[in-house]
């Protein structure tokens, strides 16, 4: 299944009608550009706010923060936080309530006995690809059959978020330690060097930050024997030094595209996942839109590759799908002036005499 | 009437409840820091959203636009916005209707016959300060009577929002050619350079921008004759080189800090109100947070100096509070994710062990 082009006519008809509202033309800054794109990636113009956002939070452990030290916290706090999400009582479900969006935790590869779920809902952990990843300083995070399972899980629950109604995804994380496999993949991918792109993630001190600048430099290390100009390269690249989380994000972000439906990135850990999909094909990034830009650098390294610019930029690191959760309001925004502004015309306002297209009624 | 403190204790249970939260210390960034500002200034933690925001749009004209030509639009526009926004259509309209704001619109200055809103709501004139204002690049912009009176009008304009029940007040303009004045102002007080504040306003030509320049430059040398250490400075600047509606945003956000009720600010005009109100009274400005950063170099330069940062960053140049509403979901955010977030205790998440309040369930 290939991956439609957005509707470039929609998107022309949205640049067009931008210039006849009564406002300076570009006075709305990025919020033009915002509504440009909800027009292409709905089909018409003006664009309707997204009504139906879902979010699907991706939770995985990752050997690498057991083995080599690279998290502030201990893995135990990735299932604590998945029966956190379960209850409502994270960040992600204060924001989601606020912007009328669902929430849905999918175990992907937590590094527990699965019963922990069992009694609030035993459907979060009945997919698991596999407990927690290889320590990728040393080892594969899983293998490539794991990879294609998470790959497949992935864009099942973007078909089955899609089918539910959702008219807008947001991939959130959750996962101790998962901005050390996000900055190796990253860097991997863009062929950076591991110390520009290694982020202090949850806050770790100075001792810890050593440690996962090594642990990422090795990964790389790891990473840089597969030969990225191959097919099937990024599933290998996947397998060696990401995570079955971050496969499953990269599976959902296709699908996404492959079906039409738009998504905007979160965090460090969504735009590595972005990156990698981008890389499997590249038709996939007009779908997308930029949340926020995460403190982590590998993540605005990923975004400028992705020629993406985020339209909250608040300091936040807390992934989840919680800077993408605050991008939806600004996204309504942009909709609703360029479908409810008055016109030029319609209002009796002068437009700049020098204006290409002024109505001349100055 | 001085002005009162924000809640200091207040803020302190925020800044102490934001690290109990189920998420790193410091992972909302910015949002945490909005939230201790909107325990401040409601006196209670955690904060509730906003609910009654009221946008005031100070509209009036400016010779200096009409005299050396400044604006890329006729001042003729200023009164056709004023009906633009009676009837619903401006871009400050719709962002009103989707934050649940007020819009109140008031004819501080508009260069017209005051017959032009007979039809529509004749109050909208009905308190105008002057007709229009002095070209200040060669002459005063009004009377310090005048000047007075438009103080009055903004604390008035301010009483009247907060005593039908606003919870935060936006200051709007309207005004085809008020950057140049806003920008005169803040190079006054701040004593920089003209060039270096100002901006292209609603996107003038290179020609325009010269004379721009030199008009901002003329006023800033007619404005350097006042010594701004002297009492009353500040109304005898703003009638050297400002304007009705500027002075009365003035007066409008030093009520709102006398009441004790939040003020968010715009763009470049209602930046130059702020830093003229802080050099009246420099307790006012802990009753404000900025909402956007305008693209004119002059609003930056002012949030710099009153130590504010502002929530969105999105290249917006069109005033009339857009900017500021466009930071309310935002501010809502902050307050909603300290209110209603689980705390580590509660949700039985491990802290991390190294930190100061570690919860020491790991």
């Amino acid at each position: 299944m290939s991956i439609p082009s957005p509707d470039l006519a929609a998107a022309e008809q949205a640049r067009a009608r931008q210039t006849q509202l009564t406002k300076p033309a570009g006075a709305l800054g990025r919020l033009e550009a915002a509504s440009v794109w909800m027009s292409a990636v709905q089909g018409q113009c003006p664009p309707h706010p997204f009504t139906r956002p879902a979010v699907v939070i991706f939770a995985g452990d990752h050997g690498v923060a057991r083995m080599a030290g690279t998290s502030a916290y201990p893995s135990e706090v990735t299932a604590q936080m998945v029966l956190n999400f379960l209850s409502g009582g994270a960040a992600v479900n204060v924001l989601a309530r606020q912007m009328g969006a669902s929430v849905t935790v999918v175990d992907i590869s937590v590094d527990c006995d699965p019963s922990y779920v069992s009694d609030v809902d035993v459907r979060v952990a009945a997919r698991r690809v596999r407990r927690g990843s290889g320590a990728i300083d040393r080892e594969d995070a899983m293998t490539i059959e794991e990879c294609q399972r998470a790959l497949r899980l992935g864009a099942d629950l973007a078909d089955e978020a899609i089918d539910a109604g959702a008219d807008v995804l947001i991939p959130g994380d959750m996962g101790i330690g998962n901005t050390t496999p996000a900055a190796a993949l990253i860097a991997c991918v863009l062929e950076v060097d591991a110390a520009a792109v290694t982020g202090r993630g949850t806050g770790i001190d100075d001792h810890a930050f050593t440690r996962k600048r090594t642990a990422v430099t090795e990964a790389v290390a790891r990473g840089r024997l597969i030969d990225l100009s191959r097919p099937q390269a990024i599933p290998a690249l996947l397998a060696c030094l990401a995570s079955p989380d971050i496969a499953a994000m990269v599976g959902f972000m296709l699908q996404a595209s492959r079906r039409g439906v738009p998504v905007v990135l979160d965090g460090v850990v969504s735009c590595a996942a972005a990156l990698a999909a981008d890389r499997v094909d590249g038709a996939a990034r007009s779908w997308w839109a930029a949340g926020h830009r995460s403190t982590e650098p590998a993540a605005s390294a990923a975004l400028e590759a992705l020629a993406l610019r985020p339209l909250v930029d608040l300091d936040l690191r807390l992934g989840e799908g919680t800077g993408a959760l605050l991008a939806l309001p600004l996204l309504t925004a942009a909709a609703r002036t360029l479908a409810e502004m008055a016109t030029f015309d319609s209002a009796g306002v002068s437009d700049r005499p020098d204006a290409p297209d002024a109505s001349g009624t100055s």
